[in-house]
């Protein structure tokens, strides 16, 4: 998908400004169209604000074709590629392409159950879940009335607007959509940060097959360059940070048994604010170490 | 295997003797046939001294026939049901009797180089090893010289003596061949023990597939009833405690986010002492820990 | 004070009995005379239960006597030298035998604002206390009513004489009125108890002149061979150990900076709990330190 | 003192550039004078390496005549109020200006011991010293030999130059001479930054009359808003950090003791590297806390 300049889109005719940005609600660019009359916008924060209102203030008719113009989440379409290009990436970034058969089916009962209980399908913004996530809320959201699932929905869908707009608008703000994760290790032998230690980030999925979110080294602050999450929303669900402890202490000549007490030390964590600040720390000796959410 | 009273042995005839626990050295009744003569043995310890003193001092010949009459670690004695009841369950206990093919091969190789190399086979204590320390074992010895292999043979050989016979003979005293492991869950949010907290203690292998040791539930004073492991040596290997934090925090009422920050927490630690006393105790809020090798 | 063996004092003559305890009540010994006829007692604990049920039933008169036998807290008979040898012994316990001119006038004052209130004296179980604490306790309870301040002063008569029997008969069972403080070093740079750690106990007063509780050094297992506090309850109050650590890594040869990080490290803490039991333990490197209510 | 930009020093006649800032070099304004040729200096630190090699390269006897024209530390001059403004406000900046009889006999001791040894006064770069760690600093000098505490003197010197340049010169930079002392204070109860902690930081004296250094409030980062030392060098010392946990706790509702188990957590350690920055963390429940040398 392409990318735009904010300004672009300010000059732009009203069809081509539509035709650039009309995608980033799911078949319904009447709403992009309804705030071309407003341009210029100065900041990407008041485009976003303007398709909101527009979306929270639709007649019910228009928000429930809005609602159902989302596809099933890991559904037929998703199947046979006719999802939309924005769709097909969302989905990807849960790994919502490689189900089994087991976990392709527990969707599917799900997706009709919402549909049998709401007459929409179930809409979430995946780019802030897991497949674990998305299921446990599948069946939280199930219990609830239609009046207060139609406001969900909205709110999914306004988010999903938003990382689509920030993703293709270039401007001179960013919305605020993204979590940090960060880590710092302090070696508490030697008083000083723990420079060249190596870092796995993991998430734990619940069938065990861990995923590697990525992997860094630390610098001479103890930190790593950039954070190991930090231009996205981070998924609700389990992650576990895996320092090489033992590798360190070799280098720096300190006396180890075979094995060493400490080698690989995991820490075990859940996200359940997608866009919050998450710094991890580790204190570490070759026999004792403190973590703890810091800030 | 039968047990004996050091009483009743002291009392018995020599054949009886002999009989009773002649086989605590593998195929080599003439060891303890050469102690009958010095009984009565007050304390158990006593009568490992007697014996391990005949092997120290035997003729080179005795010695590598003593070493000779061990079995091959993982090999076709093991295969064909051949093995001695003792060789058996001590190969069981490190979980020689469920190799995959490549790990038979990796230990018939091994026992082939092993014996080109010495003349004899490769004997290793097995109840102080897993699978991984074995074949890092095997590695470490080849490069030895035959003078010291055969002083580690015999080494491991009166391991394996003492620990047939403190499994075998009841007395007043216990040979010094058991190592600990324990814990302790400190609840630093409420600022005394932790009760009530799962443990789960496992084997972590090289293969991924870990194996789960023990399980245990914390008291009133946040420490488990018995030790971990306190009736035998800690084999040598990567150990993971997991303590399910989360959920003693919810039983107390704990507000927590969902999922919790913090929900299994866990503690991956080396043993690299058979026979010493770990005590790797977890102090813990929901949003922070600290462990220790403690004593 | 002489002691006397529980089984003595059963065989004793009603006359006898009453000479040899009958001043763990302050000057009424007619609530152990009382109990004579109940002998023997197989335990401390029954004499004790038996002696507590005397004064719980005894007439308001009769209670409001043996209220009325207490000295006043620092008060005339402390300074002229008439108080019991009892109430001598308890009131240094908590220093009130060298108050300042200005606490002696605040002590005064406290007496006589009590006692024109409740027409009884202020009575507490000394032992249990500190000057400051006494002196909280008077403001606090200067504001209860009559009713409640019989019911705490009957309390307080029992603690006092709880500690005078426990300490003058010597019986198969002790009463439960010891707290116990004691502490443990951890020398996480070496994974290992620290042998050899100098220990301060300070009680810290509000007019900052500390007094030294007790010292101690670390044993092989990093604790110290009895508790810092074992046999008598723990005064209200703010206390501070000091641990010299700087001194024990450099014993050990660490290479410190001149001044080291970490020399003297302080931990100050509250008793709330004169009988309860506090662990207040060191894990520390040269670099890091953490302690904690353990158990 | 005046402050001057470094752009008019560059563009003074000479007699007004060495009447500026010829005093930074105590009573040598020819250190100055050499260097007005080599006007404009771009940064302040080309200044202070022009200046230090006119005294690095000096004949002997003008570096004899440079460490000569210094006054006694706390000796006569301070006493008769003719020392020069530098000289006073550095020796105030170490206490040396309110001493005990005493210490200022003390002083006065060594001052003579090292005139007697060395034939020239002892030369300390004040600022970065408490009057303790100047005494000790004594003591290890008076055992060196002439060459090197001639060395040593210089160095000094040339520290005393840095500062009085940096304080007086304004410049796009400024030279490396500060240390940094900051702290965070981590709240492991609830799992955020500690916000409105009372801390204190002490400087503690052999004598024990400590003195405050500073006070500040952790502000919503859990942080004080500039460095607790920032903008000067740490002077060598015995520090300690009080940090008001109980009121932080009593004022967010968790439920304490009375008193408190924890109130005033003190935090001591010793500053080895005046120019160094020292982070001193505490991660802290109402029950146990961690403290380090942080980055």
């Amino acid at each position: 998908m392409s990318t735009f300049q904010l300004d672009a889109l300010n000059a732009m005719s009203e069809v081509d400004f539509v035709a650039a940005i009309g995608d980033v609600f799911e078949k319904s660019p009447w709403i992009v169209e309804s705030v071309a009359q407003q341009r210029p916008f100065k900041r990407l924060a008041d485009l976003y604000t303007a398709l909101a209102a527009v979306v929270q203030t639709a007649p019910m008719e228009r928000v429930l074709d809005l609602i159902r113009a989302h596809p099933d989440l890991a559904g037929k379409a998703a199947r046979t590629g006719t999802l939309t290009p924005d769709s097909t990436a969302e989905q990807i970034s849960a790994g919502l392409h490689r189900l089994s058969e087991l976990e392709y089916d527990a969707f599917h009962r799900m997706n009709d159950a919402y549909k049998a209980r709401f007459n929409f399908p179930f809409i979430v913004c995946v780019r802030r879940h897991t497949k674990g996530s998305i299921l446990r809320s599948f069946e939280k959201r199930l219990s609830h009335d239609t009046g207060a699932e139609r406001g969900t929905a909205i709110e999914e869908i306004l988010r999903i607007a938003a990382l689509r707009l920030d993703s293709r608008v270039i401007a001179p703000d960013k919305l605020p959509l993204n979590g940090r994760l960060s880590t710092h290790v302090l070696d508490t032998y030697s008083g000083r940060p723990a420079e060249g230690v190596a870092i796995t980030l993991l998430e734990l999925t619940s069938d065990g097959v861990n995923r590697i979110v990525t992997t860094a080294t630390t610098n001479a602050d103890g930190r790593t360059t950039t954070p190991l999450i930090g231009d996205r929303p981070i998924p609700f669900g389990q992650y576990e940070l895996q320092f090489e402890i033992g590798a360190y202490f070799s280098k720096l000549g300190v006396e180890q048994a075979e094995p060493a007490f400490l080698d690989i030390v995991p820490i075990r964590f859940g996200i359940s604010d997608p866009e919050g600040h998450y710094h991890v720390p580790l204190l570490t000796s070759p026999w004792s170490y403190t973590t703890y959410r810091g800030s």
